[in-house]
């Protein structure tokens, strides 16, 4: 008998309201074999698996749950190790002729970890397919009620607050800087040696319970934060 | 008696696929008392109403469809007065205390005309809530099978092909460059003056039923077109 090969199917299930899920990635959801939920930490549960726990518990049929761990460390080269360690559990699984749904929050083509998963899987020979989900960005714009970009405005999402955003400052009109929490300071300072007249609205933990929406640059130091920034052009 | 005003509710219906809706916006689409679909000729239907007719179509209780004229000029005195006259009749519908959904391609908050209309619903006093959808840019990524960011990467979203994206160019590391097809020429020597070796990948008529992936530049004129451009950083 031969048993033709799995498919990988990354979902995006969106910034964390489990009601943001495309339909396709539901139908997806109730019908791989198995759900892969990368881990941070083991003792952390997945939160992208826990955004869609509720789906998965009205499947009445039986699914595998994998849960590879993917710490959040610098070092390329120990996560390099994760990635081809899950690579490894996941091919096993597709050359079964299982299909696998990899569960990333927010979108799989924005800073996702899909992607470095996905490439190995390619390399390997596998089918792999994308399911498009919400950004966090868009999601945290639409809590907030503003729009992000409008006519000819130029839109520029930025994953660190370092010099390569000051560079950049002056030739974008909108800003979603990602991760600002830790470096609320000197975004601050960098934002202010711009003179143009700017909305800064920051977000905590989009699309969570606890999610908190503020006008100006976040003062705690909370993980999951976004600022954006929109300038103001004199036109 | 006392008749509570209705709300408006704006809601990304993504970039083509009725599929990639979300669970909120369908159940928003299920139970609203107005579907408003701008067009944009008298003669021609409203993309983002023949996306989601499929699902209205399951509906069995009555709903109106409200189909403002929002006609594609660049004249902004003229443009202003269609949005106008789109507010008027959206609030008319708001005070008799029916809630409405404005179906908008892509997310709501990306270069949407409803950012325009939405203002002045606000300023009318009603209120307002935003459902996000799938963008035309991770849409077209998850077709096309690639990531648009990683790790450190900077993404641009460029509405326009000019002088502006000229100037950005080697600040960023993912440029979205919408509406590109009349203007393939400009765009390619603005890319080529950049040295960085680069992925050009472009797509048209992204997630409708004759879209096309291609590698390169458009060569032909159709109107939805987005090209993205990926340099690669010598690391």
């Amino acid at each position: 008998m031969i048993i033709m090969n799995g498919k990988l199917i990354g979902i995006g299930v969106g910034p964390g309201d489990a009601e943001l899920l495309t339909i396709k990635a539901l139908n997806v959801l109730k019908n791989v074999d198995v759900i892969c939920a990368p881990r941070s930490a083991d003792s952390k549960p997945s939160l992208a698996l826990s955004i869609v726990q509720g789906f998965l518990d009205e499947r009445d049929d039986n699914y595998e749950i994998l849960e590879p761990l993917f710490p959040m460390i610098e070092d390329e080269t120990l996560l390099r190790e994760h990635w081809d360690n899950a690579a490894v559990l996941i091919s096993d699984k597709l050359r079964q002729g299982m299909d696998m749904a990899f569960v990333t929050l927010g979108d799989p083509t924005i800073y996702s970890t899909f992607s470095y998963v996905s490439k190995r899987i390619e390399d390997r020979g596998f089918e792999v397919e994308i399911v498009p989900g919400i950004t966090s960005f868009t999601g945290c714009a639409a809590t907030a009620g503003i729009s992000l970009g409008e006519k000819d405005e130029i839109i520029v999402i930025v994953p660190k607050v370092d010099e390569r955003l000051e560079r950049i400052l002056e030739y974008g009109d909108t800003f979603v800087v990602m991760k600002t929490s830790r470096h609320s300071d000197t975004l601050e300072k960098i934002v202010h040696q711009d003179s143009r007249d700017k909305d800064v609205i920051s977000v905590q933990n989009c699309g969570l319970e606890d999610e908190i929406i503020s006008n100006g640059f976040i003062k705690d130091k909370k993980y999951l934060s976004t600022t954006i920034l929109k300038f103001k052009n004199e036109k």
